[in-house]
Parts: C-alpha cells; structure tokens; sequence
C-alpha cells in the first residue's frame, strides 16, 4: 500500500474488511472471502492486507449495515442479477463496468455522445442535481485504497450525500446541502438572527457605473484543467479519470477527480447558493466513461464550470475554492476539508457577511429589482433554450441527412462519369476527368459539412448549455429574495401580533437591503460576464462558419476549373 | 370574325352550330339556344352569326355524331357534373378551366411546380406520350375560330388523333403515329421492299474521326422561342398561349401554338422515328396552364427541344421541320402541313433514303454495335435517372426543411438579442445591435439556400430530364434494328422455306449494314452532343454553386465584423 495507514484511513477500510470471512489464499494476489450476505468471491489479496494491521478504530457497524443496501440500488441488482459480487465490486454494477466488460458498446456511446453532446445535458433541471451515484461512491470507497491523489480518509470520509448523512455529517448540513439557503428556517433566519457573524470574510459591495457590484481583484484568477489520467487499481477491475488543475496565482498543479470537483460544488452550492447561483457540474455520465471523446468533453466542461468560478470574485476569493485550487499536500487538504465543513457561515447566512457601501434601498425598489431580474432571467432562460433546441436539430441535419444527400450527389456524378467513360467514343476523358474530380468534391463536402458542428455549433451550444444551467439557479436564488421580501412587507402584523419587536422590523427592512445590494451586485456581474460570453462565442461561431462556406466555395471553383470553356 | 370563312372553316364551325336550338336575343351579345342534349344555356351571340353565312358545305353529321361523345371523357362529365355547357365549352372540362374558373387554385399549382417542377415530367415514360387530351382538341375547335395565328381550316381540319381518325386521315397513318417505324410489319417492310424511294432527299452518312457520321451543315440552325402571348375569346371564355419562334436561317419569326409543336412532334416520330430518337415535347400540363411559372418552363422546355431538333442535321433539314419554322403565310403552312401528312418515307421506310459512303458491314459486327449503343445508354438512362432522383430530393430539402431552419437560427439569435436588449444593463447595445445582424443575416441565408436551386440545380435537372427522355427513346430505335438483325440471321432458314429468295437475303444483309450505318451515325451524333451538353450544364452548376457559397461567406463575415474583439 503506497498510503500511509493512519487511524482513519483504516477506520474506512473497516468498513469493508468486516464484510468478510477470509478464507484461503488461492495465489495469484487473490483470496476467497464470504461477505455478510454468504456470498463468495475473490478479493485482491494486498487488500485484505489491511485487516492484519492492528489496533484500529472499531467499525461503526449500524452505520455499515444501513450503507450496505442502498450501495446496490435495484437497478444495478437487475442488471447483475447473476454477479453474486455486485455488492462490492459495484464497478460491474456501475456502468462503467461496461467500459472494461464491453468495449464495442462503450465506443458506441461514445460515438453517439460526440454526434450530440448535450443531449443529455439538454434534459433534466441543473438545479435537480443529485450528486454522484451512490454506487459510484461506494465504488470510490475502494478506488481511495489506491489512489494515487491520496487522502484516502477524507474522500472516503466526506463524498457522498450517504456519508455525510451517516458517517459525521450534521442533518441539519445535509438539509443545507439539499435545499442550498432554503432550508425550512428560510431567509429569517438571516433577517431576525441576533448577532451576525464576526469582521473576517466581510463581502463588501460597491457602487460602480452600473450599480452596485461585487468587489474584483486586480488580476483575475484563472486555472487550466487538463491532462486526464486513466488510473486503475484492483488489478484493473477498478479505474478512473484524475485531472490536473492549474491556478494561475501559484502555476502549481493539483489533482481531482470528478468526485473532488463534486465536493466543491456541494461546498460552495451550501455556502453562496442563496446569494450567487452555483452552476451544477457537468452531469455525470457513467457509460462511455473512458471513451475518448467523452473524457475530452467532461475535461472541457469541468474547464467550462472552474473557469466561471475563478471568474466570480466572491466564489474565487473563498477559501474552499482556494483550498482546491492550492492544497499543498494532503494534510493540508485534510485540514482544509474539515474547516470547510464546519463552515458555519451557510444558506442564507451568506448575506451577514456582506456590506453594501451604499444607503439603505427602499422596499418597494428593494421588490422592483427583484421582479426585473425575475423577469430578465425567465426571458433569458426562453431565449437559451429556443438556441439549444435549434442547434441541436441543425446539429442532427449537418450530421445526418445532409452530408448523405451531398454524398449521393457526388456519388451519382461519379456514376455517370464511369458511364460515360464506357461509350467508346473519343474525346471523353476530358468531361469525365472532370466530373468525377467534381463528384470527389462533392463527397468532400458531405465530410466537411458533418465535421463542422464540432467545429463552431459545439461552442455555441455549450455556451448556451451553460447559461442554461445557470439560469436554472436564478429561480432558487430570487426566490430567497421574494421570501425574504414577503417577511418584511408582513412586518408590521408580525409586530402587531408581537411576533417580532419594532427594532427586530428595522433591522429585517435593513437587512432585505442588504439582500438587493447582493442580487443587483450579482446580476451586473452575469450581465458583463454574459456579454462577454456571447460576444466571443458569437464571433467564434462566424468565423468558423465563414471558413466552412469559403472552403466549399474555394473546393468548387477547383473543380469547375477542370471543366473545358467551349 | 377577323377570320375569312372559307368553307373549310365554315364547315368546321357547323359541327357546333348543329347543335343549337336558337330561343332567343339575351342581349349583351347572348343568345339563349339549346344543344343536342338538351342542355340550355347562353351562347355568344357573333358564334350564332356564323350559321347565317350560307351556302356553307352540308356538315358531316355522322362524323360529328361519333365525335361529340368522345368530346366529353367521363372525368370530365364527372368534374362538371353541374356544367350543362361542358359539352361544348370544353374549356370548363378540361384542366384549363380551372384557371379563370379558380384562379388561385392554378397559382397553387404554379407554385408546386415551381418547387419541383419535373416532378411530373419525372414520371411516365416519355415514349408514352399519348398527344393532347381530346377534349383539348375539342377544345381547339373552338380557339381557332378567333386564333389571331389564322389558318384556322387546317387545324381543325388536321390536329387530334381523332380528327385525323374521322375527318379524312388514312388509318394505316394512325397506326404510324402511335406505332411509329415498328408497326405491325416490323422491318421488313424495308428489308424486303422491292423497290426503295426515289432518289430525292437522300440522307449520306460519311466516315468521320469518330466513325459514322451524319453530313452536317456548315452553319447549324438555330432558333428562339419567345414572347408567349396569351390570346383569349369567346369572351373571355377561352385562352390559349401561341410562342414566337425566330429561325437564326430567315430570323423572321412565326407563332405556334403548343397543339402545333405537337403536331410536328407527331411528324417527325412518324418519319424518322426508326433511325432517330425524337423527344417527346414537354408534357402538356393543364392545371395552372397560364401561371405564370408554367409558362416560362413550358417556352424554356420548348426551347430545349427545339434546340435539339435544330442542331440534328437530318431533322433539322427535313421539310416538315422548315415548313414549321419558316412558313410564309397560312395558305404555305396549310399546303405544307398536306403534303407532310402525306409523306409516304415513314417508319422504317426512313432507311431506304440512307446512303452510307462505306463498304457492307459484316453481321456479326452489326450485331455487336447494337449491343453496345444497347448496353451504354441503358446504363446511362440509371445513371441520369439516379441524378434526377438525388437532385430532386436534394431540391426539395433546399426549398423545405433547410432554409426553415435557417429562418429559425436567425429568428432564436434575434429573439436572445431582444431579451438581452431587456436586460437594463448599460452598455448592451454593441452585442444585441450585433446579435440582431447576424440573425438577420441567417434569415437571408434561408432565403438564399431557398432560392438557389432555381439557379443551378434546376438546369442539371432540365438538362437531365431531357436526356431522360432521349434515352426513353432508345429502346424503340433500338428495337428496330435488333429485330432486323433477327430477320437477317433468319435468312438461310427462310431462303430454305423458300419464303425470301437467295437475292432478297443479301439484301437484307446489305440494308441492316445500312441500318447499323445510320445507328452509329445517331450515337455520335448523340455521344458529341452529350458531352457538349454535360460539360456546358456542370460548368454552370458549380459556377452558381461557387457564387453561393461565396456570397454566404461574404456575408457572414460582414456580420462576424460587426462584433467587437475583446
């Protein structure tokens, strides 16, 4: 085992280890073993290693029991109905078992997700985001014995909703986690807590030309994720993707997996998700998941989602984001992790940290601003999809029909030509060389023409993917606001009905200020960050396609040139 | 009447006039009168006074009796079934009507056919072409009673099959027009004959670099045809379009009627049907017949197949083609249309007026040529047949599906420009101004792709379909000379049944030597055509395809630069 064994990490491995009843040894590195349910199977020997060292703390059993079921859903059981070990080695009730277990098809997913790439982006609300598979992360439970990133017991001790539910994680953060600001407590619990958080991380708001916004850095934060390694452990019946991010503060790379990238967003959905809308990640494709196109697309997308929170100043100044962006080594993650996790300053909590440099705003303003950006968002949202849904049939026409029929027209002028070619009479060569040049060119076209959409739709549309899940945060995020809005305008009955003291009145119409300072601060930031957006994914996209219509044009004028002017 | 009433045409209008019971004066140039039938209704009154021109010849009751039925087809019947005057205005029974009956239904169908308009032509063998409907025919009884072309006695005297049937066309001609050259005699009719056609308009064939070769003119006829008038009378009832068409010989130019390019079509497949194939004329449409579309792709295609007849030395030279292109006046058009209908050299008696400058050729070759030309244009017929199948499709997505699509790119661009528009940011302007252009300019785009097959798709389907037709020819002309070579290889058998002599066998073997002589004059003929036409319809093909492209570029970078760089 390359990781060390501290306390811990072999508290996690417990977990497992207890599972089983060793035994013999029958060579190769493998062990026969018996899991709780009686099923037997193989395990990698240098696992079971783990058990022979000693005074570890004991497992919590409950806790595992109540784990073990759902870490095979019905699903998996259906399509492993006759793999007696799906329950551990859930990287065959995972689809991507079907990876390893059946190329051809993996390779086909692949294809398909490469000729439309949003489709399943397309479909299913960002905001519905549900975290990784829980199968996926039982499946990480054993990856983290090897992984090469290390860390085995943070990872095995935090990711996944599961863990945090059963593990060490407050329900009350689990409720955070799920309903990010909105939890039953809702905006009150900002608008009428007694004392607000202490000076540090103050999140002050200026007035700038066009309102009030955020406070930005000199230099703008940036990274690059690249680099996509294929690891694998369990004698290869276990692998995964690790990428490589590199901030540009320090130019020292890190590495994360998809499910490292997942806590972040889970981190920072907790902690800004009632005052920014956080983007959900990329969704998480199981199949095809070591297909070439599809890790170049996640990469992309990852890239995609880092690059608009290093963009954002309050996401990109805050410590968790930085704390992934620029761990030193593990125990610094380590440490980093825990604090994130207690982070008290959550949901709605967020606001108490802000300080408009800027007078109170009236309500009734404090509801208009709200209104409109409800209403901007919703249009936007529309607008969006209309993008997504005719790009994505002209994706399919420029992939499908059209190059076929332009194929056919070159094949048919090739037809014709060796046709003509066969008449005996002399003379022919000079119109037959030429159409048959002209049929190749034609042929030529249909191949451009379905390469194309990679080349410029494929940026338009994840652009527009992207708003799109962005938008989908706005109706959560206002609605805070419209929530918190209502509670104030029922101000006075509260107080009448001496719910609420006078001062408590004030300080509520004070703080839903405070509120639409933050809304107005955060949409001026989409507005310049959506203009700059589409300028460039505009441009990008007409460049391209002026290219594209130059070349065919360039490509026929060669082959009319073959033609003999009589 | 502007037309003088010589009794032929006298005797035509009768047919009419017998029909009628006058009742009484209507007024406003209407006579109520009652036909055969019964059926009363109102007829212009000037048609009345054609009875009181005397001394007319006493009509040919019998005739007209066995005609007027034929005269309404039961469709018809059908069509106007609340017609009581179908019978006569055939105008009402025929498609025609439906134009000033219904005028947008004939713009509809201009429109379709517009969208696609060998659609018709592209189905039915154009060997199949049975001459104008009967009705029509009829119909032309009545235009020629005011047809500004004049002449009215010989067409109603000469055009319909079944005029020439009935009023004085000899059966065995008819056997001709519908079984042009292979009537039931077959070839033998030349084979055997005892003696050929005097020596006047022998057709010589001469050994050229390509082989046979027909004698061609220095300079090739040419000729125009424009300027579709659309005449009209009994008030507005009936209309009819006459061409002009200038010969480059007199560059004087005549009018005819499409029933007069029609009747020409009749004559030259009666006459050199056997050794050349003649085209069938554009088909007749009816619905929409003076839409505006129709028109100018009926005069177009009528150019085309005169264009065709023009350049082939034998028919171009023949006397029925310079009698329809050059005559005088109607007293020349009508004596030449006789001595043409008289023509005794039809069907395979064309062979016997042949005079190849080159030794007998041997059989067996005879036979293999025939097989080639056999083999080459069958497979030439599938090859233009794919392109007209490829290019129809192709046609109707350019005009369906993707310009719509276009127009929603354009329209989803301009849509996100104006909610952006709604944002109540500063600075939005730059992008939507932008945004709105490049939506604006995919609309032109759609508009483009809509328009672009008129202008270039369109001939390589024109040129195609004719070659379609052409080819149709083939197998007939073809057939005539495969069945004489079946003749000449029965020779010894029949000289042994003693029903040919030893003589008359080496006649038929030195006749289908002339056969093979004046097919192979006919394939270079069409082999050197071919090559022009295809060379002259590709080069305008991607000649307009490249100016597509090239302005959709140009247009698309206009609107790229109207982006800012960032």
């Amino acid at each position: 085992l390359r990781v060390p064994l501290h306390p811990e990490f072999i508290h996690t491995v417990w977990h497992t280890v207890l599972l089983l009843t060793v035994f013999q040894h029958i060579g190769g590195g493998w062990i026969e073993a018996q899991n709780s349910r009686g099923e037997v199977g193989l395990v990698p020997e240098d696992y079971i290693e783990v058990r022979d060292v000693g005074n570890a703390a004991p497992p919590d059993l409950s806790f595992f029991d109540a784990f073990a079921p759902t870490s095979a859903p019905p699903q998996n059981q259906a399509s492993n109905g006759n793999d007696p070990w799906s329950v551990w080695n859930t990287d065959a009730t995972g689809g991507s078992s079907n990876n390893w277990a059946s190329k051809p098809e993996g390779t086909q997913t692949g294809k398909s997700a490469a000729a439309d790439p949003w489709s399943s982006a397309a479909q299913g609300h960002p905001q519905a985001y549900q975290g990784p598979a829980e199968d996926d992360e039982w499946d990480d439970e054993w990856d983290d014995v090897k992984s090469s990133g290390g860390y085995a017991e943070s990872e095995s001790g935090e990711s996944g909703a599961m863990q945090r539910g059963g593990a060490h994680g407050s329900s009350m953060k689990i409720s955070l986690n799920k309903f990010p600001g909105f939890s039953k407590s809702g905006p009150e619990l900002y608008l009428l807590c007694k004392q607000l958080v202490k000076g540090k991380d103050k999140l002050p708001i200026y007035m700038g030309e066009v309102g009030p916004v955020w406070s930005y850095p000199e230099t703008q934060l940036d990274c690059v994720v690249a680099d996509p390694k294929k690891g694998s452990k369990m004698y290869g019946l276990k692998s995964y993707i690790e990428y490589q991010i590199t901030p540009s503060t320090t130019n020292r790379p890190v590495n994360h997996r998809y499910k490292h990238f997942d806590w972040l967003y889970e981190r920072l959905l907790d902690k800004f998700g009632s005052a920014i809308p956080i983007p959900s990640l990329p969704d998480k494709q199981v199949t095809g998941r070591f297909e070439e196109e599809f890790i170049k697309m996640r990469m992309e997308r990852l890239q995609g989602w880092m690059t608009r929170m290093c963009r954002h100043p309050v996401v990109s100044n805050s410590d968790v984001f930085q704390l992934f962006l620029t761990y030193k080594d593990e125990k610094d993650w380590k440490t980093g992790k825990r604090k994130a996790e207690k982070d008290e300053t959550v949901g709605v909590m967020i606001f108490s940290t802000i300080e408009p440099e800027a007078p109170d705003l009236d309500p009734i303003e404090v509801e208009q601003k709200c209104e409109q950006f409800s209403r901007f968002t919703r249009a936007m949202d529309d607008g969006v999809k209309e993008i997504l849904t005719v790009g994505q049939e002209h994706w399919k026409r420029c992939t499908g029909p059209l190059p076929k029929e332009y194929q056919r027209i070159g094949k048919a002028f090739q037809n014709l030509s060796s046709v003509f070619n066969s008449s005996g009479y002399q003379g022919e060569s000079t119109l037959t060389d030429a159409m048959t040049a002209a049929g190749k060119t034609y042929e030529e076209i249909a191949q451009m023409v379905a390469e194309q959409p990679k080349k410029d739709l494929h940026f338009l549309m994840e652009t527009n993917n992207e708003y799109k899940g962005l938008l989908g945060c706005f109706p959560d995020t206002i609605g805070v606001h419209k929530a918190a809005i209502e509670k104030v305008k029922e101000g006075d009955k509260l107080v009448a009905t001496s719910k609420i003291s006078p001062q408590e009145k004030v300080t509520m119409a004070k703080r839903v200020s405070i509120m639409s300072y933050a809304l107005q601060a955060e949409m001026n930031h989409f507005h310049s960050n959506r203009i700059y957006d589409y300028n460039r994914v505009m441009q990008l996209y007409l460049e391209e396609q002026v290219k594209f219509y130059e070349t065919i044009a360039a490509k026929l004028r060669q082959a009319h040139s073959q033609f003999t002017t009589m």
